[in-house]
């Protein structure tokens, strides 16, 4: 089952942002995934003109936006948090991947209980302090040579890794549209059959020498699972070549 | 055995930006992920200095960005392009989502070839007619709601994806056997284009009622990758025909 509705119970938590450009990318960026709590911890600028703009159609997440002091009274009321991390610590940290990291969020919010996911200021990140507050500490793979990421932009990834964890039991992660209708097995044999037909018609393939061509054809369309439109296609053009074919046999 | 060298050779299409924060955004997001080539197809504004603020410690990825006049040449020399689109089309998509597309992608660069991963117009998107070069639809699973992903969070979220690929350990993702070569962009193309004049000649299709004829058929060829044999077949088959067609032209 598609259990999304444990994306409602995700805080998003940015703590001491310095660019209100990247709070209004982060609302974005929750709304498109489906989160749509944002709490900011002590930013620099809020609310702030240049964030409205850069959060597009999602100004309604940046209206909702609690706004408190410090990252305790954002994750009051909490039951997890991870918090994202690129640093190495004094104390070496057990930390999670992005999608191990979404998939134990979800875990705690499918049980009913409010969870957080914690980003640092873009210049210092997470005090040591506001990282011991959060059990889960998670690092994105990035190249060892520049592992900066914009905020916004893990904001992205890690909103999207959650989607996905949420989604992941209902198996299609695409809303389903209906597929186009195959092809049978009869309607690709009477393509061969036709195709066959016209490439010896047309003297590009010797019945004496056949050269593997039709097995070499077969593993080509094959491989595109033909649907009954295009098998009608096909033999539309195959039909339209056999004319000109006999038309130039008759000449000659 | 992590292949990160695959990620060399893939390259980032972005298909007339609008916004210069946007490009200096994804130069940011490719770099973090060890991505290194951009091309830029009739970009709005570039340089500009808002993609170098942008690109924070990434501008050399700016710096070596291909500037080019159409999508058609920045897929050049590739053997493989995937294309992302929110949108549904008239000519229903097999799209994957982005894991999938990437997975997809590291196995034709890992072959030795160049590949590429387009992103449209902020906008606007992609044309039909671009979507139409490219054989894979890829679409982030988004909030039906508000899917509307920022250009570098979405590029972000692509090349996060494409480094988890290439970190992959294992086999699952190395053909056992190498693969047949692959078609390049420029032979497929040549293809579509002799496909097309062959059925005009023929009388099969009229360029005054296209019917959405060749983009059916490219998306059809699309599915099968066609390697460079088969191109070569196939063409054989059309100039077979086109001879055919011709003498018949003849006696008329």
């Amino acid at each position: 089952m598609n259990d999304l509705s444990a994306l409602g119970r995700i805080r998003v938590v940015l703590s001491r942002p310095s660019h209100p450009g990247n709070i209004g990318a982060a609302a974005r960026a929750m709304k498109t995934m489906g989160l749509s709590h944002l709490w900011l911890v002590s930013p620099a600028s809020f609310p702030d003109p240049v964030a409205e703009a850069r959060a597009s159609g999602a100004a309604d997440i940046l209206h909702g936006a609690r706004v408190v002091d410090s990252l305790q009274e954002a994750l009051s009321g909490t039951v997890f948090a991870a918090a994202l991390t690129a640093r190495r610590r004094d104390v070496s940290l057990a930390r999670l991947e992005p999608r191990a990291a979404a998939a134990e969020l979800l875990q705690w919010s499918r049980n009913g209980g409010e969870v957080a996911l914690v980003f640092g200021n873009e210049a210092s990140g997470l005090s040591n302090e506001e990282l011991g507050l959060c059990a889960l500490p998670v690092t994105i793979p990035a190249n060892p040579a520049y592992a900066s990421l914009n905020l916004g932009a893990a904001v992205q990834l890690m909103c999207y890794e959650l989607r996905l964890a949420a989604m992941e039991e209902g198996g299609a992660l695409l809303p389903a549209e209906p597929l186009p209708e195959p092809a049978t097995h009869d309607e690709i044999e009477n393509f061969f059959a036709h195709l066959a037909s016209s490439i010896v018609a047309s003297g590009f393939l010797d019945p004496a020498k056949p050269r593997r061509l039709m097995p070499k054809l077969r593993r080509l369309f094959g491989r595109a699972r033909l649907e009954k439109e295009e098998v009608a296609i096909l033999r539309g053009i195959l039909s339209s070549f056999d004319a000109g074919v006999k038309n130039g046999r008759q000449i000659q």
